[in-house]
């Protein structure tokens, strides 16, 4: 696909993959796109057009096939593959995260956790070890790693992102409270919780 | 202010209040859109744009004063109170959060917990107790809650949320994998975990 798709299209994939994921497990054959509207609150001319950025899927009279139509979003997504992630800061939320991305049915795989907390070093979450970070070139030159997930203090998130970047990590999943400067070959996906709740809290003042 | 201002302007506001509250913190008193476009990576007719939402706040030759500007947008974004949150479902993900919500230099205090599981209940969270939640509409009746967050399994919180409305409660910030149903009222902000490791997924598939 040559064409670039727009990251508001994107940010809406994995909510029709959650979708179609509970329809298979309700053994939902096929759905119509006016019946996906219906249940995900959008219109069905939202739904053509998304999908129409990947080539449509849709069959005149027949709607989608949800098997299909999962599988090949699943693609789009990257979830064909799995991707081995790392965590650096295995205080509180790097735990929580560990945990969930290992519990999630999802094609990603905790592999190791990294902090400067030698208390926490040699310990396991989620059955995954806790490295000290002075390993972290090691385990990078023997281990594949495809996402960092960074869950630490801002303060020390810029420094860390650079080292990562410099041992040749190319997709950072964000958590700190910062924005990170990275080159143009890396990505970059943000998790800001304080953003969120501040976007909760205006919404609360237009109740 | 009457004119309803749109989500994605309202998504962006919390990013101009942290980089404002750096600046802050770094003794600036004043900036132009030029500058603090560079510093934000965005266009500084955008800043104008967002800003004129609002009614403006800058001075033609002087710029932004950054203490003030920085006060407004709290104001828009209602930090200038004090909202009591509440948490339901005190696992990992729970904890991490109620950490997050009271080490935030924000307007948010996590005030109850609240688990079904037994051994959970009457331990302390960041100094937060963890009730049962068969005491949640006697905590509701006698403290104020502005917010309840949702970190809890996707099978719970459907109707864990709507019991909360029952309640009275009318935002609710949740991090289960769902998108909940809740009367017009009611504000829900989501953090999608997942979703967010999809779009990543997605953007590594076009490095």
């Amino acid at each position: 696909m040559e064409r670039e798709i727009s990251q508001a299209v994107i940010r809406r994939m994995p909510r029709y993959y959650r979708y179609l994921g509970e329809l298979l497990d309700s053994n939902v054959e096929r759905i119509s796109s006016n019946e996906l509207s219906k249940l995900m609150h959008v219109t069905a001319s939202q739904i053509r057009q998304d999908l129409n950025n990947f080539g449509g899927f849709g069959q005149q009279g027949y709607g989608y096939n949800v098997k299909f139509l999962h599988d090949e979003i699943g693609k789009i997504l990257g979830l064909n593959q799995m991707h081995n992630v790392i965590l650096i800061g295995a205080g509180n939320l790097g735990q929580a995260i560990a945990n969930y991305v290992n519990f999630e049915r999802l094609s990603f795989r905790m592999i190791g956790l990294f902090d400067v907390n030698e208390a926490k070093v040699g310990k396991t979450v989620s059955g995954v070890e806790v490295h000290h970070m002075s390993e972290l070139q090691d385990f990078l030159m023997n281990n594949r790693v495809d996402i960092a997930a960074l869950t630490l203090p801002k303060d020390n998130a810029e420094k860390v992102a650079e080292e990562l970047v410099e041992l040749g990590i190319t997709a950072i999943w964000n958590f700190a409270h910062v924005d990170l400067e990275v080159p143009e070959n890396v990505v970059v996906q943000n998790v800001h919780l304080s953003d969120s709740l501040m976007q909760l809290s205006y919404n609360i003042t237009q109740i």
